[in-house]
């Protein structure tokens, strides 16, 4: 099928690209002998998950229960929920273990503790769980040093595992030299609390990091048994921005048709507004701000330094970057332009399926995905 | 249902704010004598629309073919299609009205007209389209006074049915008085050249005009023939922000969990991130800045002066407004509160459905939505 017969918006996953993300980051953590436990809370798709690892040959990280049942039920049984835990969700991750999932829980405060453990006793159930560690100061965690630590591995009881970290905070990174100390302070944030788990006599199997930028940059995870990233699947352009990726790696993008024009402003209007690319702008605090995304030909190269400047719900307001005049013959309505995205987890979210583009320049599959919890 | 047994995050819709919302517009346009063609493309929803207007009594307005398509099943005819079209959705328009859908399509070029006019010749088949007006230099439309008005009337042959506008620009207002004569803007911008096309010759019986706020504080709708909304069904605190409604009459709220707390920061971390509040931020530009969302008691009640300051993907984070310390055992992990959300139309569209708080407090229903196109 040609991407000229798809109805826009419609979004389009480059499989080449996907598969040298893919590959480079499998090929990075091999060489560093440290397992790679892929998020799939970016693709939310079995069938790009499965490109990243089979099932069997690779554990798997979630961000929600729905992700954890849908992984499951697609044969991964090794799952990470690494979201602090809600104990209104106990329930339901003891029916996902008593179903032979085996799910590990993350949290970070002795309430926590003393939830899990209670209802571990309750049910009779165990609950695998890791503590959080607050490597960079971003968002949740126990901070190395915190005597709280030893508190809450004793109140779980039999149900401590390990410790875990995210270091969200590098991706408010300058450069990729602060990116490299970013992933090694994460690492060893989270190897001096596993230390001290294990010096007060608990136990401390698992030793987890990630995010793509500290994945793809970490320059040693000695002591780390896994590596956590998502969004180095499909790359967005606040990755490229931070020099994560470059553009071209960027293999996610949103099909639109030209709708009309406001020459007088230098505005082409298209059909894909927030509902189609997101509401994120996260590359408005970056050195080069993308607007709601970078305007392509139907090839995928950029063209003509056009960007989404604004969106409507099914509106988006492309123009050039620097807002100069365009010569509106050449985008008549009805031509086709491809827009890459801001944040490739919120722009994939707004869509039910991948228009999968393979090395004909056709789509050969539309691949499902889901959302919600 | 208790509210309690939910799993979260969960999207919540209190029924009396829904109905008196509804109510207090029906009511407003009645006695002003103009019909309401309510725009679905908030809900998303057969069940909430019902309410607003029952099929047969009430004509609609939808953003996406797939809302024609949703709503059409459920018994509604006389659907507009209030975005401008893409010439590859024409056949997909054609093949719902030879189904018995009088779905109506909306351009502002002679572009767009000369392929209406083709392939309406080719099918043999009529597409009623209405001529979008820019009544407020916001976006989309034809300048009133602007000569290709008539052009494209006549390029449209028998295909023209009238005019319509949407005033966007409502959304900038400072004032009520702002919005007043923002609603006097739109509707004199669209019947002047509703007059224009008459004079011509041409055909004009439909002059549609709408927003809520224009809806809500429009003066006369002399000369208009229907008026489109609707944010106004749910509200959110943007439309607060602009006077449209108050913080009361949001009907719309995300249910959280409390899953952890960073004490030293003034944060309380919950299980909605920006997957379940959407990364919409339209009040950062409004006189109050509401973060992510105010956050509400379990009755839907403001407390403590705390918004969601932050968001990633599964986690938010809760904190006074002004920044200052809170004391954490008032809000222990495990606690629930509600979350009102920025902009309805973008938090309802990360939800698969609503869970229906009735008159007993309890979850009634629970309603559900589709999204995509």
């Amino acid at each position: 099928m040609k991407i000229e017969s798809l109805e826009t918006p419609a979004l389009l996953l480059d499989l080449s690209r996907l598969d040298r993300n893919l590959g480079r980051m499998r090929e990075k953590l091999k060489r560093q002998g440290v397992a790679l436990r892929p998020h799939v809370k970016t693709a939310k798709s079995v069938d790009v998950v499965r490109r990243a690892g089979e099932p069997g040959a690779c554990g798997i990280t979630v961000s929600t229960l729905k992700e954890a049942e849908q992984f499951f039920a697609a044969g991964y049984r090794d799952i990470l929920y690494a979201v602090g835990i809600a104990p209104n969700k106990l329930h339901h991750v003891a029916a996902l273990r008593s179903k032979g999932c085996e799910l590990t829980i993350v949290l970070d405060s002795v309430e926590a503790a003393r939830a899990i453990a209670d209802q571990s006793r309750v049910l009779g159930a165990v609950f695998p769980a890791l503590i959080e560690i607050d490597s960079d100061g971003h968002r949740a965690g126990v901070k190395p040093g915190d005597a709280r630590l030893i508190d809450i591995g004793r109140t779980l009881e039999k149900n401590l595992r390990g410790v875990m970290t995210h270091a969200g905070g590098s991706y408010d990174c300058k450069s990729v030299d602060e990116i490299r100390a970013m992933a090694e302070r994460e690492r060893a944030a989270v190897v001096r609390c596993a230390g001290e788990l294990t010096r007060a006599g608990l136990a401390c199997d698992v030793v987890s990091v990630g995010s793509s930028p500290t994945a793809t940059y970490g320059e040693s995870f000695t002591g780390v048994t896994e590596v956590r990233a998502g969004v180095y699947m499909f790359f967005d352009l606040f990755m490229a921005g931070l020099s994560v990726c470059g553009v071209d790696d960027i293999a996610l993008s949103v099909l639109t048709s030209v709708i009309g024009h406001q020459p007088e402003k230098g505005w082409i209007i298209t059909d894909a507004g927030w509902m189609a690319l997101s509401r994120d702008r996260g590359t408005s605090g970056q050195k080069i701000d993308q607007g709601y995304g970078v305007v392509c030909d139907t090839g995928g190269a950029p063209i003509d330094d056009l960007i989404v400047v604004a969106a409507n719900q099914e509106h988006g307001i492309v123009a050039h970057r620097d807002g100069g005049a365009l010569d509106m013959t050449r985008y008549p309505v009805g031509m086709l332009l491809r827009i890459l995205p801001n944040h490739a987890c919120a722009t994939a979210a707004q869509h039910a399926g991948y228009h999968v583009i393979g090395s004909r320049a056709d789509i050969e599959a539309v691949w499902p995905r889901f959302s919600g919890w």
